[in-house]
């Protein structure tokens, strides 16, 4: 059985794998609310178990290594609501660089940031422009950015991409971990993003989820545990898909 | 007639503008190579560009200031070819943090950073995210995502959006400042975003434009003043009607 | 069934331990070589396990949050074998500042930092110190000094106190993960502290773990599943005794 | 015609005065309130000014290149009043570090920071002897300090040297900019520096403009275009002056 | 008669220590109260007094260099009563930083950081750690951890160890600088740590000495010059010992 | 007998000065080379002797603290002799302000930054300027600023000023500390400041001390403890003058 969980693996077979040039994925998210309904690790979670299941759809093809998840994301607009654990910009920047130049030591090249969380998008790839800026390329990208097409075929909700606590976190959740889940408070907010700032094109607001609001951005009526588990199986596929071929990139 | 650019009035003058609940708009940009054919401050100036023309054209409606361009953006992936004078992303985003600060105490609340330059865009959005996380809220931008529809339907070449020293680069320079463009050394380079990695999908990879490239990315063989002229029409159209929606927005 | 898994709780369930004024343990550690037998993560892994222990212990008694775990811990001396990842000291107490502060600002009062990692141990108290200057009190141990006379009498080797992958944490990994053990790569040395330097007094000295060495200080030889099981006990009973009388203690 | 304006120029162009060792002259200045009657870009349309009127005496003599404008300066106390956008002192160092760093990192061995805002003069100069301490070398000066006697000479009022909103400063803009200024409400204010602490000797106290303050300190009543002008000629002819030599001696 | 004192010795004095291969022992300590009866610079000036007593010590046997003292520690827990200076972690921890590698950089190879203050314990050996990553070995130790099974012996109150302004402390100044003691004003107490805080077992909190506390922590009603004496010698002769195994050990 | 010196006084007697508002001077210097004649706290050795100086006159007339003095001072310039101790720009500044911090908590209002080291002082009054930006009003020098008309009439050698190791601070070292003076080392180099840029004007350039120069910028030939005395007499008297007006001057 092979093994691709770095955390639970020793050195020398950690070492193996980079000598096979194994892709290294990195999951990033967060620790914040997700309405009332969703655990507050919703989003690290998801990251994580796309990975995993990327890593465990190559198993036998291409050598993958799923890095220990940076949990700690960017989300002081979600401290209003207890459970939130924030860093700041600059913290959670200057984590991921450093941990992603350890990789970089240790002679791993083709390295893959793979965020689900929304207020991490930005600060993940702007790092990937200061790592660039000393000479170690990686990769980034939102796990739901993988697979926007299908989603969007997916929800019946609406509001066709992602939220917060929305269709589609929800339905993960639901398909996922049930037993963590609270339907009955579960809310539809489509105020979204929950800022007062003119919204809907393309000029970005930060998004406050204030006191008086429902912590929630989208229409979790909608989710089911089916739809979590075709969501899941694309964003899983598409990404195997850009390992393989990443993989395949000399990086020198 | 009316006055509009911050950095030429008296501090009444600013401090009326205040009163009238004025919307700033911050261009941000950069000063990098362009290829060989145009200058290097040709994000700055066309974030400076759009700025002037929707204040002009909002004149008499809308009060609108534009405050002086911060031309020095993030750049090293071009610190390759002569003439790039980038800020580290750190620095860069402080830069904008305790401009927008000042403003803010001033009593200014409707801000909008414009930015022409790509490699700044993930970096001033995480400081605007940053901004917000201490109640300033701001909006912001890059210029060319203003107009997205109509650039892909103005332009000729294969590639449909900006680049670097591209088609829509090209044109509007043709359009605004002829003299200072040398098409005579302008090439053609599609392999863009000129990075080693794996391009075409969501994963964001940073592109460095090492010596051996041109130090493009397009087509700029298509560009033309017209083709300029009606680019510019469209992206300062767009963002006057979005400045005449952020400023009946109130903010408190 | 009590719930006692910050990640795992929704915004309602964290907020209604905050009311009953929890006890939140937050889990310290660290990914870095441990030695040729044993996984990266038995430094974070023992800090959880020990909490979760305690949370369990003391459950329908005392209400207890085990934080998610930070495994990014302070090991640059552990870099020259592959599969450490290490941030630097400042950004280390910057990421516990700033996670810690999230905790209080959400009204937690009894807050325990609980690590499992020899190089963290300074800069964790060092950074409750600085916590302290902002009016912010927490508690910090490394979890082996809570039964330090404890592990003395267990241990048979001649070193009497943890090291690095030695008889200590090889019969903890044994006892609670022996799947990942390689006992056949297993090797004893007592070159500890591993530096160049006069040791064996009060006199500290960064340890160097060069690539001549092994990686371990200590004598794993020893290690034997049931004296991790007496060891990890002691431990879990101690720090619950502890958090039984940290959680009578007022705080304002 | 010869070009020296750096952002407007192409990346070749910029090779090229490298290639004939150009002195580069950076404008340093500031966004700030200058009492009623001056435009706030006092101090930086003066180091321009002034820079690009050597560059021009120069021409055919000295390769000269003037870079772009750094107009973010250091006046937090200005802030006070309208108008003013102040950088701190450690974020203006660092852009003036990272800016001079880009430079010598294309070749350019001559660089000369030419400042217009008193309160950058301290920090521009410790900014030098940082830069210093990394192998980089650069001349620094405030524009009137390469005039003192000529001024002097040329001012009417009582104080002989450049104060704020001055009779120098208005001269200046008299000259250059006079439909920006409003000499109706020019006021005198011989309170300077407007500080409460003991002056006139030494020792440097920073000088704070309350909102009861005029926000000048000098003698604008004095004020004349002629003035003007022949205080400009001074200072360009012997910034010219300066850079001959300067272009003269080797740098390593 | 040899010279000793770095501060006081010339360029060529101090080069001739290096190629001796000097040990370097810097002192470091804090300004802050202490108590109504000893002096603010209580910890520094021990620092001091323990380093140069054993510089004299080993005269004309081991080089030995001591550095100028460190006097700024981290204190904030202090800052309630007046005279206390203190740096904040971070500034602290990089002054020790800066100083240890500037005489890195001149080619001392065995330098040893003595503390007299508890509050800088664990920052100074994170600063160790720090620098060992940057190659930099040093040795880090608090004064009476080098004698503390002589302090135990010595001294007569219930309280063993070292406190704040307790017996041992006052004893030491007693005997060092009787003048600058008031033993009218000194009060026992012995609720210390002055924290609200569970206390008594290894769990680190930080001490705050609030307001209405007396600034003590320990009994100096028991000290005595001669006991001061005493301790002094064991710590210095300690302190020598250390020193002379130091100085044979080559350190690359 | 009247106490001035902080560190050796209680946290009472601090208070009690407090209380009568009295001035504090913090003396700021360096540890670096002098030349090969002089001792290396030449410069913060003097700071600290004008304070004494001062506060001596004043006593019984006007309450006066000497602070400890900050020998760590800003010498990149020199660390090519050995016994140079440098902080860096920032680290020196941040130390200043973190200490008159604490100083301006205490309730002391009066407060003056007197230097000894020229490579210190524009970073000292940057530091000033950061310290108004937030409400803390210091007075800032260096000391033989306070009597340059006094010095230039007292030296004979062709340099009118302070250099480094020159007939002035030789000057005061023979009349201070003839016994750490080595007249049959120094030299004489007027090849001051010892750069490699254009001098004699008011263009500011970083002096580095390379290996291969003096060390030295000015004529120590000239010197005796004479005119030492004489210089000492007319900045501590000119100092006791300042300080007089300062106190008297109210500070809210």
């Amino acid at each position: 059985m092979e093994k691709y969980v770095w955390q639970q693996m020793r050195r020398d077979e950690i070492a193996e794998m980079r000598d096979h040039d194994a892709v290294v994925i990195l999951p990033v998210g967060s620790i914040e609310q997700h309405g009332r309904h969703l655990p507050v690790d919703t989003d690290i979670h998801m990251a994580q178990t796309v990975a995993l299941g990327a890593a465990q759809a190559l198993a036998g093809e291409v050598p993958v290594l799923v890095a220990p998840p940076v949990w700690s994301g960017v989300s002081p607009h979600h401290m209003h609501f207890t459970g939130t654990l924030t860093l700041s910009v600059d913290t959670f920047s200057q984590v991921l660089k450093e941990i992603v130049t350890c990789m970089w030591q240790h002679g791993f090249r083709h390295i893959l940031l793979l965020n689900g969380h929304g207020g991490n998008d930005q600060t993940m790839k702007a790092t990937a422009l200061k790592l660039g800026a000393e000479g170690i390329e990686v990769g980034a990208v939102t796990y739901w950015d993988l697979a926007a097409a299908e989603i969007a075929a997916l929800v019946d909700g609406e509001r066709k991409s992602v939220g917060h606590a929305c269709e589609v976190e929800t339905s993960l959740m639901l398909y996922l971990r049930q037993e963590l889940v609270d339907m009955d408070t579960a809310v539809t907010d489509l105020k979204v993003p929950p800022t007062r700032l003119p919204t809907g094109g393309p000029v970005y607001f930060w998004p406050v989820f204030d006191p008086g609001t429902t912590g929630v951005a989208g229409d979790p009526s909608h989710a089911s545990a089916e739809k979590g588990k075709a969501i899941l199986e694309a964003v899983v596929q598409n990404l195997a898909a850009f390992v393989r071929r990443f993989h395949k990139t000399p990086i020198s």
